[in-house]
Parts: structure tokens; sequence; C-alpha cells
């Protein structure tokens, strides 16, 4: 039966300082490296054996897969890597600690920000240093200046659509390794979680999440891979 | 202008031991992940950026390729694996260390087999504990009982021509990241080395080689990087 493993990459540098990171492409710690090899770990412990693989643009998902799918002798399975996978994008938060942005913006903003459903930040400005418009990587895709988690999905859900669910549903073992706010689109769907209520469901990092589908290719209830 | 970057995997834990691999699926040694690490950094230190990846089913290729990838900032390029570019299958010898392959079949007879174009070691034993059968990266392929380098090229070939060619044709700098006897295999093709010549090269690990190709597909003398 078709079952889908999401991981959240593990800790990178801009968790642990703290600041808003989005599409900036800031690499794991040494703590984040150890807990996508935990997760791999677990799958390989689990016995649960991925068979595609799926991952954002970004180096903290794309290696939180490798070295997960190294643990698990899975690393040669098929990889495709979207934009679409990609972090929720912050928009002019970017690079800023959660203390600057509230001394610049103040509490009750910063936390509209990061708690509604769809009310993005401010745009990013034109010529920030944080800005990707010359970034290969993004070559011919209109890079949002920013994005509120209803703009996230509605991006991530048609990706699901199109190039995951039709993967899943031919009976593979799926991991979509990805970000806090790409997986939350994804639980939101699949858990059927209200706009109210999805802002503030965390997603821990490296701790692999499963729903496994029925024949009618309907979610079952999502459980934590450890707790199984 | 397309490029192309041959990779060798950086040693592995049979290459330290001096033993037949072929197509068992053996992991880096530390030395070896630095080796990988030091190809990205020359890569990122000369400014060639690939844009496309190629590797085989096996490990230490596909790491030695992310870790490459990682140094370079080039983790998010598209992937392809497939088993065409696996390490030529040794048979019989799968295992075997030097030593112990002189012991079994005499002086004569292995250097026959290591320096002959043409034959093949004996082939693997049905039940071997190196047989691949059953591992599921391989189900639904015809998996070698042996091969000399002339079957080798003969796997290898079509792939480049069906699959890795096109690309580049198209522009792009494509990196492939395999083994001792798949990229002779690509070398005595794209250098028009004879048979007789051919098994006496030596494709050291973790040395990125290069070639351009001119407006025609022509490729240009192969050349080190480190060397460019």
């Amino acid at each position: 039966m078709p079952k889908l493993i999401l991981v959240r990459h593990g800790q990178s540098q801009w968790n642990l300082e703290n600041r808003f990171t989005g599409w900036w492409d800031v690499d794991l710690t040494e703590r984040g490296v150890e807990e996508a090899m935990a997760a791999g770990a677990l799958m390989k412990d689990k016995g649960v054996e991925p068979t595609r693989a799926f991952t954002s643009f970004q180096t903290r998902a794309i290696r939180t897969l490798h070295l997960a799918l190294h643990q698990c002798n899975r690393l040669w399975i098929p990889e495709t890597k979207d934009w679409r996978l990609n972090e929720r994008h912050y928009g002019g938060l970017t690079g800023l600690d959660k203390q600057e942005t509230r001394e610049k913006h103040g509490d009750e903003q910063v936390h509209i920000w990061r708690r509604s459903f769809d009310v993005p930040p401010p745009e990013m400005e034109a010529g920030s240093k944080y800005d990707l418009s010359s970034d290969p990587r993004y070559a011919g895709i209109d890079i949002p200046t920013t994005e509120s988690l209803k703009l996230t999905i509605e991006r991530v859900l048609p990706y699901w659509e199109s190039d995951i669910l039709p993967v899943l549903a031919s009976g593979e073992t799926v991991i979509i390794s990805a970000h806090g706010n790409s997986l939350r689109a994804l639980v939101k769907h699949l858990s059927q979680i209200s706009d109210d209520d999805i802002t503030g469901l965390e997603i821990p990092t490296g701790q692999p999440i499963i729903y496994d589908f029925d024949d009618g290719m309907r979610p079952g209830e999502r459980y934590y891979l450890k707790d199984s």
C-alpha cells in the first residue's frame, strides 16, 4: 500500500540563530546533520524503505534527504527536486532575527505575520542582499517577493496533485524532505486541518511523519514513525 | 558550450583493502569522502558549474557526487541515476583480494582478467554472498554474472548516446560521477583509444576530467581540471 514519509530538514544555522530564513539557502548545523542521520537510522530500524524521493531546491532539505537515505541504504532511489517544495518566502523579514523584527515592526505585527494564515510579511525590497533573482537555480521561475502560508499552500498543493500523488498512487513509498511551511501545506490538506489551527501546528525537525493510504488513496491518521 | 566533467568516486573500503568490488555496494572511506569534497572545491575554485548530474546505482559514486556538489553549491541540479553507469561486474572475483585471487587462479590468469579487453572473469556462482538478484535496486534489470571491459562498454555507450549526449548537446554542463571502468568506456569512446591501450589507462579517484565540446559536438582533448 502507498506510504508517505514527511521529513522536515534538521536544524539549520538560522534556525539556531532564530532568524527568518525562507528561501535563503542556509546549510544544516552539525546538530541538523545528526537529526537527518537519525531519521534515516529510524527508517532502517522500522523497516520503512522509501522507493521515491522528492525535495526542494534548498540545500538544507536536499542534504537532510541524502543523509537519511544514506543511513537506510537507499541513496539509489530516484530523486526529484522542485522549488514548489521550498520553504515559505518570508519577504522583507528574510535574514532578520526575531528580536530585530520585534524592535523594527512591534510585537503585535510580528505575531500577526508569524501566525496568521493569509497575511504575508512586507515584500522583499529590490536590491536586498537576500534577493535571489540572479541565482541560477531559479532561472525561469517567478520568485515570490513574499508569501503567507496561504500563498505557500497555493503552490505546494498543485505540485502535490500533479507530480507526487500519481507516483504515490502507483504503490510507491514516497519520502518528501522539505520545510516547516511546505510540510504544513501537505499536513493541512491530508489531515483536513482548519486555516486557524494550521498556523499553530509545529512540525518537528528530523522526525519522520507517516501517512498510510488505502485502496481509494484516502490517507489514514498521521503518526510519527518513532511511535509506531 | 557543452562541457563534460567525469569524476571517479573517491577511495572505497575495498579499494583500500585491494579487493575486487564491481557491483558490490561498498562505501567510501574517510579519505574517499575527502577526495570527493576536494573535487567539488576544485570545481568551485575553477568556476566550473555543473547544471546536470548523472551517476550509477552505487553508493560510492552517488555520495561522491553529493559531496562534490555540496562543496560547489550545486546540490540543487537535476540528478539521474542509472545502473548502466555502474562499475564493471567482476563476476566470481567479487570480494576476493588481489593476493587471494593470485593464489587461487595463478598470476598469469589474474593478469589476463585485469588487463584484457574482452576476457571476462569467471561467472558469479548462484548463491554467492555477493549475488545481487534480491537487491530491490536491480529489480527488473538483467544483472550480469560477469563482465569484460568490452561488455561494460556495450552497456555504457548506448546509455551515453540515448540519455547523456542529448542533454550535453542542449548546452548543459554535465557531471558524471562513476567508476574506473564505466569512465574508461567513455574516455575510450571520446578520446578514440584502442582496445589494447584502454585497459592500461588509469582514471584517478576524485580528480575531475574535462571534455569541452565544439559546435558539432566534437570533444576536444581531455584534461584534468586541476591543470587548467
